[in-house]
């Protein structure tokens, strides 16, 4: 399968569009997965017994957690040549916004056992991207409270993901995220990977 | 020879300015080699019996492809080793616009074969560059079709540039292609290289 | 000992800030070292013999040079090892504004070397560091003379370090030194490396 990794900062709607990009391919019967690279390092621990839950990996040593990344990098590699034909996307970020600053999603380590062919970026106007964080109460997102954040965020976002891939040799597509019809930016993603 | 890598977008004059540099080099008795990146690796393509041609070259798979920009880097390198005194200008790309996203010209396993001293970023003013792309109708450039598609691609370039610069401990400087008189960015390129 | 880089164009106060931060950390009995990479370095190479002065050392071949740096960045990814709890702070620059473009000041060998927690950009508005650039008469700061070249200047070593810290999978902190109160950015950084 080709790999391509979805990344984009809260609220810019992400998991709505690419929950249609699986429709959209499942209607076309073309081969798909769509891996939550968090939920494959859970599994990952889990199954190599690191820790016993999510609150235990998040608590694991700085050393064990980057062990833990390139481990489930090696698995969604191993997921995609055991796949056959069609698309393996991974849904990460290419930073997390911290206390201690910007933490890339896709470090040396971890993008060059994955070797995409394409690292999106998923973006939005920062005013609609703070509106859909307000609304969304399920999730603690106070990191991203007022528009110069969101809008430095997304910039690192870019420098970051442009290191990434430097690094393997794939391309960056910005993605624009048009408010009220995700099969825009899911058609784009779809047309980006042939 | 020293190695200095010279980028720019298409409509930028990076050929004009590139050829003003050869005739100051000459001019000074001034050994000195410029080299298009493309060109050589159709010649390394063809040496190695790759493909036959463009067209072939283009149509090989995605490992074929890396294989053959490894191949053509550490040629260049070679040719720089074995050319004595004076300066090697390489014309690339930093990222080249395409369906599929910004692709890095400059990834890890071409900057580390070339290791070059500088890597030059010509630039000029949005509008400039689209008006040049217009009077130009030799070459499909139907890619970079407004303003603030160029602008982007010139700030993905920075980008890039500056990642494949940490990678090989090159500098990157930006020139800008002053209209009208490329002699001003060709002895800036010159001055750079000392 | 936690390693934290911290970075930052001339006249944005960097020795001030680094000095505060020291202060704090002493007055709390926290384990803490300030080492300036450059100051580090012209040590190693006085230890090593590569040079008898800062004049010699300026001067060694590029390879040289190259080599000096890593060797004084293995030199203090020791002391941290060394130094036991507490924090180690590495001064010196993300980008160095040369005649010949932006030089990395964290390029791939030296960054993976050192593997730190965190990099620092120390910022702040272009128009202060002009006039603190003015005041400061002792130092030889000619190369950032307008407030275009010094915001260049930030960019670009927004994008060298977030390049860096992908290759170590570091964090990347925007730290604002606010005019006439450096505890401000002194108490960020620490908060940061927690």
């Amino acid at each position: 399968m080709k790999i391509g990794i979805v990344t984009g900062i809260p609220g810019v709607g992400k998991s709505t569009v690419l929950a249609k990009v699986k429709e959209i391919l499942d209607n076309q019967g073309i081969n798909n997965k769509i891996i939550n690279y968090g939920d494959f390092m859970l599994a990952t621990a889990l199954k190599l017994g690191y820790a016993k839950d999510r609150d235990e990996m998040r608590k694991l040593s700085v050393e064990k957690q980057k062990k833990l990344q390139i481990d489930a990098a090696k698995g969604i590699a191993e997921e995609a040549r055991a796949g056959g034909e069609g698309y393996l996307f991974i849904d990460t970020h290419a930073v997390i916004r911290t206390p201690s600053g910007y933490l890339p999603g896709l470090p040396s380590y971890v993008i060059t056992e994955i070797n995409p062919s394409v690292i999106f970026l998923l973006e939005a106007d920062p005013k609609i991207i703070l509106s859909r964080q307000k609304r969304d109460t399920t999730r603690n997102r106070n990191d991203y409270s007022d528009e110069s954040v969101i809008l430095e965020t997304i910039n690192f976002a870019r420098y970051a993901a442009t290191a990434s891939a430097v690094l393997a040799g794939s391309t960056v597509k910005v993605i624009v995220n048009v408010e009220g019809d995700p099969s825009i930016a899911a058609n784009e993603i779809i047309r980006s990977m042939k």
